[in-house]
């Protein structure tokens, strides 16, 4: 059965991949699963329909057969634990690769989130210079506390995972800023995530729809 | 074999159960598995030997045998993935409980804990009055998509399971704040949670590691 998952009708993020759908549809291009793509502008987000399948009326969703699942991260996972090719089969190895799942989101994601909303949301107000700084600081402890983790190595662990593919994901929501830049293991690493083919169906594929819902594109 | 978990030696929450390791506790509790508990100083989660198992230098750890986890959210799901007791049986029905981990963890948390970075590290400084409701906006918000949700049930699905484990935890960080007044039925759901005789034993255990670090108890 092919799953369906919901995606932005017109991407906030111009089709730069930073919309939470990248990440499943690149998880589902790194197992081979083909799938459906249901646009929702922001009004059905917050429908009753919508809000039936994501109690907080966000993208993406995954609809297969009766199932029904919202969060990218518990999507990925489901993904990743029902498909061969984004988790080591030995259950340690698995147990060590679901833990950096949880770390891209918990503790390296907040601090890219909260440095990204106060240059969406502050940028007018009268502490934006003082406080971004120390935002800046914040991103900069945990991508220090990750580069020396990761030192040379491709991935995080042996092989790459459903880990590196959130982390990855996470990391280039700092595309554009000086801050990745700064620990150039970290850059490598996330150009490395960036040229699996897989990743770049994906891209495409969600870029697709940005440049579809351009007038006169 | 015994797990062993990390906590901190001085509890910075005075013992209220906030402190991540609470999480672990509660869910070995809830299955039934002893542990032991090795106590780390602030300095000692930044040394060496602490960064091997946690890059961050954080708690909680876990370690059994070879297998060594960090990330409160990936322990708590490998205890419920190996014992039973905090997810179900059926496969789709254990998807939706882990998607309501990862909604705890990344939907519901990062607002609130927006709020506590507020509170804790912004209180002199000039904007803070002004951005206080802002946050607290934006904590009731994603307060309001829950309670929609849980509605009148006990649980988030038909029984309690670690997605409620964690979400419980979550918004027992909002404790002391009228904001979760605002929703009865949330507030209700988290003392539900509370009354476990598995929270109340870990609720316990930690709350001894405070009482005992103090001078003269």
């Amino acid at each position: 059965m092919t799953p369906t998952i919901t995606a932005f009708a017109r991407s906030p993020d111009r089709g730069r991949g930073l919309a939470r759908d990248m990440r499943v549809r690149w998880a589902l291009e790194e197992v081979g699963q083909p799938y459906d793509v249901r646009l929702v502008s922001f009004a059905e987000m917050k429908a009753p329909a919508h809000l039936a399948r994501h109690p907080f009326g966000q993208i993406p969703t995954y609809e297969e057969g009766d199932l029904v699942l919202f969060e990218s991260g518990a999507i990925v996972l489901h993904v990743a634990e029902t498909r061969p090719g984004l988790l080591p089969d030995d259950a340690k190895a698995r147990a060590c690769a679901i833990t950096w799942m949880f770390s891209a989101l918990n503790t390296v994601e907040p601090p890219i989130i909260d440095r990204e909303m106060a240059k969406l949301t502050e940028r007018d107000k009268s502490w934006h210079t003082e406080r971004l700084p120390i935002l800046e600081d914040r991103v900069r402890v945990r991508l220090g506390e990750l580069s020396g983790r990761l030192g040379n190595a491709d991935w995080l662990d042996a092989a790459f995972s459903a880990g590196d593919l959130l982390m990855v994901s996470v990391l280039r929501r700092l595309g554009g800023s000086s801050l990745l830049e700064e620990f150039p293991n970290l850059r490598a690493y996330v150009a490395r995530g960036e040229a699996r083919p897989a990743y770049q169906r994906a891209f495409n594929d969600q870029l697709a729809v940005f440049t579809a819902s351009q007038p006169g594109a």
